[in-house]
């Protein structure tokens, strides 16, 4: 089972523009710290947070519990002008976890419902034996001699952003989220996808963009742990190990 | 005249997996607080930064000299494991003014070269009589409604991704550029675009993705300005006090 | 039993001159950035840090193990320019913690050695069994009515730094650490020092410098905790709950 | 003409504690943060602050305007859940001015008055031509051969602090503020004070604390530069140039 935390900041758009519009720079120095130190503060506890959309960021929580998340959402209070809350799902697929997740939120009133306030709603938690967290670190083969050593920085973010796009697309069709992690990378939480499934899917992307990808896969019991496995993974592939575009490690066999 | 700065991580790649990889909450931090931290040296001086790849940061400079570039690039090797090259062009679009730059940093060396570091090249700066920045904060109508109450969270992010890359392609045709801020928006440095040519844009992205725009314009000698005259116009179309789906004021008239 | 972390920059002296003197401003940004960042590792894990002097941190750590102190020192490594060592120690009172753990870390190499880097040295763990937390938060008696709002800045200022100075020597006296945690606030770690030890300390400190102090007390298994209680004893007294200038409160009763 | 400014968290200590005490890792996560964001506000405009009580910063922010406080004072709103007030004010010491900058801000309510918010009171700003910052980095001699790597982490800290009050109250006897700024080195900007006075009152706090003590001196129309020249003048005295425990860089000659 995969544990999935979403976390909203409360009313925030009409915060942005009250009493009148706040200055970009610093709604994107907020939001750019806001996700680092939730990156922190999971982290701390083994997770993975992904920022999303930066103000409804996405983390794989497994091992955390109700007062975990308690802590960080009275320290988000304690240091930040907004406040958070949170939804948290278990299923066998993250897409399936972050739809419960998503739906323990909206329980809790709307994202610009001025009464809502630290939400903070448990569907259900990981417990440590079914605890399973599968990660994919994808990235773009020859990306640096390719495009960015070559291309304007534009006309590669484009391609960066169509690849993202385009695996967003084909792995929720099987049941996995995509998020764009800087530079050519990407990490998807794809829990019960299979080698082969992974490999048809980043086939169906180079078809469809152009662009060659490859996958180091982690499985363990925390997000963190399998993040760590999959960078193995990849490297390998990197390094020549393998002929697959895909390698998975297994922390739980 | 619109001066774009390209400002790249320093042999980022290899130095993520050196000697093995490196734990990606800690790489996710790292990446979130440069930005945050470019995001007020750049902003101090009425610039602002689009974290575009976190590894490839572009920046709207205008105001900002040599010196101003150098005292930020000894201040990131004073404080993060990495240190940043920057490449500055100025032209009258912002299509080619990050041509010029991305060549800048290109003639000092690959992305990946470790040779490189701390290349600080400027093909020439906007004098302030012809300083011109034009910056479009564009957004979805009614999301909150229509998507991230009712859609699933990841539901939401892909269509906020379709039309942040829908808007990256139609805006690049026209010689502005286009970034994602958070939230359901984007902002577009798009100097010398008409009204009309960003509402028939913002139609073409309507028609492929299904998805309403609007867009508020602000012009200025500097980023910061514009910026804030765009959340102005913005504003102001939500408020209902124009039934334009853009709104422009220019400081400068 | 409490455990004290000793936390040591590495080589920090050298590196700041290094290899002409660094900027000071950007010295001052790492070291409260670092300072910032090591409160909320030990802090999610319910310890917390006093930044002491900057270069050389000291944490109350009850409660973290040596994955847990592992996983900090990695992660300070892969975002910041400097590495850090550690020492652990574990005792009765919070003086002779710290001594063990300063001794842990010299064992390691000088402070201003090139070759010490990373030292992880644990004497001992308190185990959860005799984990023990005493902490005090001294304040001044209407500071703000008194100085603040009537001296100057900086008058106010050499006498908070006169009462830190005279605390710090009279309670390593009796066994207790006391740190500055800013405004006219002192925390001590000071287990094994009775009420009317302390009270008696207090009150040679305000014949030695005509200041008032008053103290709420915490007892708990981990530092977070006593913290929370020292605060709601410091709340008590200042709403005149009580007539003495000394609150215990006691979650291990 | 040196320019002060002092900056103080509006309501600060009533905030900490309501609704009941926050956790004081959140607090010191606040205010070390606050610290380091204020100073690359300050720092882009080459100024420098001190985080002196991190509730009452003091800065010297010579070349500094009313509109670049007014953006950091925004700023901070706009990040933080607190909001600041600043004095400015200018004269020929640094104790002067810092009396004029605090008296601008008591001027403007108490520092727990609930109605004041967001003070900028500046009685007078330092214009170019006799813009003037003088500023003295002092250090210990031999501290890590001596202390840190002999005594404990604690007592070393101790005899810190003993010689960091002992030079508040000496310094300030002539007319410069002095701050701890971690490790066993200090800043005094020191306006007027001449090479002979600063001498004696190091050799003064030697007399009273047992610790010798060097000082580089810098001259500049900022306090960035006159902190480089300060620390270029330290270096040069450690590598044997000069035999005086004193030495002086002026730009401005």
């Amino acid at each position: 089972m995969i544990q999935i935390t979403l976390i909203q900041i409360d009313n925030y758009g009409p915060w942005t523009v009250t009493p009148g519009p706040r200055a970009e720079p610093d709604l994107q120095t907020l939001q750019s710290r806001l996700y680092g130190d939730l990156e922190r503060e999971f982290g701390a506890h083994g997770g993975i947070v992904f920022f999303n959309r930066f103000d409804n960021l996405i983390a794989v929580s497994n091992g955390m519990d109700y007062d975990d998340h308690l802590l960080i959402q009275q320290s988000i209070r304690n240091r930040y002008p907004i406040t958070i809350s949170m939804g948290v799902g278990t299923a066998e697929t993250a897409i399936e976890a972050q739809k419960i997740a998503t739906k323990m939120i909206q329980n809790g009133g709307g994202a610009q419902s001025a009464e809502r306030c630290e939400i903070l709603n448990i569907d259900s938690l990981a417990e440590d034996e079914d605890s399973f967290v599968q990660i994919a670190h994808i990235d773009i083969n020859d990306i640096t001699t390719n495009l960015t050593d070559k291309k304007t920085a534009y006309d590669t973010s484009i391609k960066v952003y169509d690849v993202l796009l385009t695996l967003m697309k084909e792995l929720s069709e099987i049941g996995a989220m995509c998020f764009f992690i800087g530079g050519d990378n990407y990490m998807a939480p794809s829990n019960n996808i299979s080698k082969d499934q992974l490999r048809d899917a980043l086939k169906r992307v180079d078809e469809k963009t152009g662009i060659r990808l490859k996958a180091g896969v982690g499985i363990a019991k925390k997000a963190g742990r399998a993040a760590d496995l999959a960078d193995i993974g990849l490297e390998d592939i990197r390094a020549g190990l393998t002929d697959d575009s895909v390698l998975i490690f297994n922390d739980l066999d």
